[in-house]
C-alpha cells in the first residue's frame, strides 16, 4: 500500500526526467527550484514527466545545497471554513514542485504567532505564507527581509518586502449590498465584527467600507450593528438583533460565521427569510449551500487565493524581489435568503 | 500590540519561575521537558508561574541540548469538521509546555503522507501525532521506532511502538442505533462509507460493526446502504436513497458529512424528518447543532482526543516506552431528527 512495501523500481533521476521530457537537466532543475521566469509550457512538460516516472528529488542533495523543501504556513486560527480552501490551493501549486507545506496555528494570539514564525525560520523553511496574522506590518517586514514571505488576507499594499494576496473585501461587501438594493430593499443594515485587536478587524473593516460605498452610491444612510461578543458567544447578540423594533428589512453580515446562525435563529423566532429579513453572508462556506440553510453569500475564491499565494511565494523563492499585491475578485452567490 | 512593540520587561528566567512557584529549578525543568512522572499539582503550580511571569524558555539553550521544540501533526486531510477540535486539544496541552505543533496535511495520499512524515523527522521534530493516516501499521511502526509517535483515529491496539487514542467508534454507532430503537423504530438502516483504500475505511468499518451489534442485540436484521461516490459527489446517491421504495424508517449515517446534506435533501423532497425518516449522524459537527439542521449526532469528543494524544506524546518524549491505547467514550447528542 505504501511505496515502501512495493519492490524497488529503478529510481528515477533528474537525468531520466530530462530525457523523458526532452529538455535539459538544467531546465528540470529550474522547474524544481521554481526559478523565476520558467514558462508554463516548460513547467507542464517537466511536471508530467516527474509524475509519470514518480521522480522524487533526493533530500540529501537538497540538504547539501542548504535548502529546505518545506514552506511554513501560519493560520490565524483553525475552524474558519474559509481556511481549508486556502490550504488546498497552496497544496495544489506545491504538489508538482518538491516543496511541501507545514502549518502552524496561531490561535489568534500574537505571542504564539511570533513563536511559530520564529520556529519556522529556525527550521530553515524556504518561505512563509502568513494567513491573516495579527502581527503588525513592521514585524512582518522584519521576517520578510530574512525569508521569502507572502501575506494572505492582510491589506497592506505598497513598497513592502513581502507580497500580498487578498480577496477584494471592500468590493465583495459592496456586491452583497448591491444585490439587496437590486431587489428593491432600501433599509439595508450591516452586521459588523468589532474586535479589540486592531489587525484582526482588518478584513471586517474593509467589508464595512464596501457596504458604506454601496449605500452612499444609492444615496441611502448606512446602519451598522456591532457584534462585540466573542464569536462562540454571539447567539444572544444575534437574537437581540432579531428582536429590535427598528430591525432593518435586509442585512449584509460580515461573515457566514454569524449569518448562518442568524438564519437559524430567525427560523426559530418566526422571522421569515427573506420576507421579513433578507440576508447576504460572506465567505460562501460549504454550509451556506446546504438546502436547509440556502444563504446567499460572497464567494472569496479561497482556493484561488491559496494558489496565487503559493505561486507568489515560489516566485520569491526563485529570486523575485519586487513586491506584488494581488486582489482576487469576489462574486455574489445568490440563494433564497436574498 | 506585539510583544516586540512594548518596552522590554525584566526577562523571566527558570530561576524566577522556580522562586515564584516555590519549587526547585530542577522541578521547573522537569515540567518544561514534560518528564515522565510529573504530578498534575506540580505542573499546575509551575504553569501558573510561567504564565504569570511570561517566561519563554530560550531557544538557543534548547538547541544546545539538541532537542527540537516542535511536534509534527499529520492530518489525513483538511476540511473534516472533526479535525479542528483535535488540533485545539493538542494545542491546549502543548500551550504551557515549550512545545509547539506544526501540521502537515496528507490530502488522503499515501505518498504525500510519507513525504511529510519524513520531512518532520528530517526537521528533527521531537514527536509525531498522526491523525487517521492511510499508512499501514508496519510503516508507522518503523517511524515510531525513530521518534515518539501517537496515532489518532487508527484502531491498532496491541504491543505497538506507538500509542493510540481513539474514539470508541463501534460503541458510538451502537449508541446511535440504540437511540433510534429506544424511540420504537425497528426498520433502522445504516448508511456506510465504502472506500477502495483499506485503511481509510477503518473508522467507518468500526461504526458499521457497532450498528450491527445493536441490531443483533435487538434481534433485528441489519440493512446497510453503501455510499460509494467520492464525498463531494454524493448528492445524487443520497437523493437516490431518499427515492427508494424500500427506504428504512430510520437511519444511522456514518458521518455528519453525509447526514447533514441528507437532511437538507429530505426537506427539499418533502420527506419529513423524523416523521418519515429519523436520522442520527456522527461527529456532532458544529453545523449539526444549528437550529435549521438540528441533527442528532454522536459526539466523539475531538478536543479530548487531541488533549489525550498530546499528553501521551509528552509522556513518550519524557521517556515512557510501554504502549498506551486509549478509547474515549462517545455520547449521543439527541436533537429533533431523532
Amino acid at each position: 500500500m505504501s511505496p515502501k512495501d512495493t519492490p524497488p523500481a529503478p529510481r528515477a533521476t533528474i537525468r531520466t526526467v530530462a530525457a523523458d521530457a526532452g529538455v535539459s537537466v538544467a531546465a528540470v532543475s529550474k522547474v524544481l527550484r521554481n526559478a523565476y521566469g520558467v514558462s508554463d509550457a516548460l513547467r507542464a512538460r517537466v511536471t508530467a514527466s516527474i509524475e509519470k516516472l514518480g521522480y522524487r528529488p533526493s533530500k540529501a542533495a537538497q540538504g547539501l545545497r542548504g535548502r529546505s523543501t518545506t514552506v511554513g504556513v501560519l493560520l490565524v486560527e483553525i475552524g474558519n471554513p474559509f481556511l481549508p480552501f486556502v490550504i488546498d490551493g497552496v497544496q495544489d501549486v506545491l504538489a508538482p514542485s518538491h516543496y511541501r507545506a507545514m502549518i502552524g496555528v496561531g490561535r489568534a494570539q500574537t505571542h504564539l504567532e511570533t513563536e511559530l514564525v520564529e520556529s519556522m525560520i529556525d527550521h530553515g523553511m524556504a518561505g512563509l505564507i502568513l494567513v491573516a496574522p495579527l502581527l503588525p506590518a513592521e514585524v512582518v517586514s522584519r521576517y520578510a527581509r530574512r525569508v521569502p514571505t507572502v501575506l494572505v488576507a492582510y491589506h497592506e499594499p505598497g513598497d513592502t518586502p513581502y507580497d500580498t494576496v487578498n480577496s477584494d473585501d471592500r468590493r465583495g461587501a459592496a456586491l452583497a449590498t448591491e444585490g439587496l438594493l437590486a431587489r428593491g430593499h432600501r433599509d439595508v443594515g450591516f452586521l459588523a465584527q468589532r474586535s479589540s485587536q486592531g489587525r484582526r478587524a482588518n478584513v471586517a473593516t474593509e467589508r464595512e467600507k464596501g457596504y458604506g460605498d454601496a449605500m452612499a452610491a444609492a444615496g441611502l444612510p448606512p446602519r451598522v450593528f456591532d457584534l462585540v461578543a466573542p464569536p462562540d458567544g454571539r447567539e444572544a447578540e444575534l437574537a437581540a438583533f432579531l428582536r429590535r423594533p427598528d430591525r432593518p428589512r435586509a442585512a449584509v453580515v460580515w461573515s457566514d460565521l454569524d449569518a448562518i446562525p442568524l438564519r437559524g435563529l430567525a427560523a426559530r423566532a418566526g422571522v421569515r427569510v427573506p420576507e421579513d429579513l433578507a440576508l447576504v453572508g460572506y465567505d460562501n462556506s460549504p454550509m451556506a449551500g446546504f438546502p436547509l440553510v440556502d444563504l446567499a453569500s460572497i464567494d472569496q475564491q479561497g482556493r484561488e487565493i491559496g494558489r496565487q499565494a503559493a505561486e507568489a511565494l515560489l516566485g520569491r523563492i526563485g529570486g523575485r524581489s519586487e513586491p506584488r499585491h494581488l486582489l482576487i475578485e469576489p462574486h455574489l452567490v445568490a440563494r433564497s435568503s436574498l
